[in-house]
């Protein structure tokens, strides 16, 4: 990776879309995948799990409705959401325009 | 862990000391370490590098001077800074009161 991107100023980085969630990439190694997931007020994320992998969500701007495992959660800008190896997890629903940092440990296949 | 430690809001579990910067494990396995590094004004971390694992800092709150590699670099809230394997890294100088999360895959022994 280039030196200039070591440095990523998030909230800049963020990218939405009216039609759904967006993700985007900031680093992939084989131990790590770090991202954005950008949403609109109203979009949402299906639950899903990932086998073998522990992953975090950071709520960098905005609040959201998270599901981990079976509670529902709502998260503002500062909340550390945790999902380890095998727990469901998604976002209900945006209550704003809503970005979170992403990390997943394995990192998943592109 | 406990259903309740499932999410936690950083701001709020930042503790500084006037001796030195600080660290605290928020979630921990094989895969990933995740953890809060706060900082008082002037405090530092020497610089150091993990062989083999991938690590990355968020800055939730404050300002510091960060090394990476042969860079330094002046971060603020919300900013992603990037650390892969072997890559030295750490804090010169925070400018503020400093809170950061910290991300390492896989995750060193305790």
């Amino acid at each position: 990776m280039n030196t200039q991107d070591l440095i990523q100023h998030l909230p800049a980085r963020a990218a939405f879309s009216a039609a759904k969630m967006t993700k985007l990439d900031c680093f992939r190694s084989r131990h790590l995948l770090v991202g954005l997931n950008c949403f609109e007020p109203g979009q949402e994320q299906t639950v899903h799990a990932h086998d073998g992998a522990d992953k975090f969500y950071f709520v960098v701007t905005g609040k959201a409705s998270f599901t981990i495992g079976d509670m529902t959660l709502e998260a503002r800008s500062g909340d550390l959401l945790l999902a380890p190896a095998g727990l469901p997890h998604g976002v209900a629903r945006a209550l704003e325009r809503t970005v979170v940092l992403v990390a997943i440990a394995p990192a998943p296949r592109a």
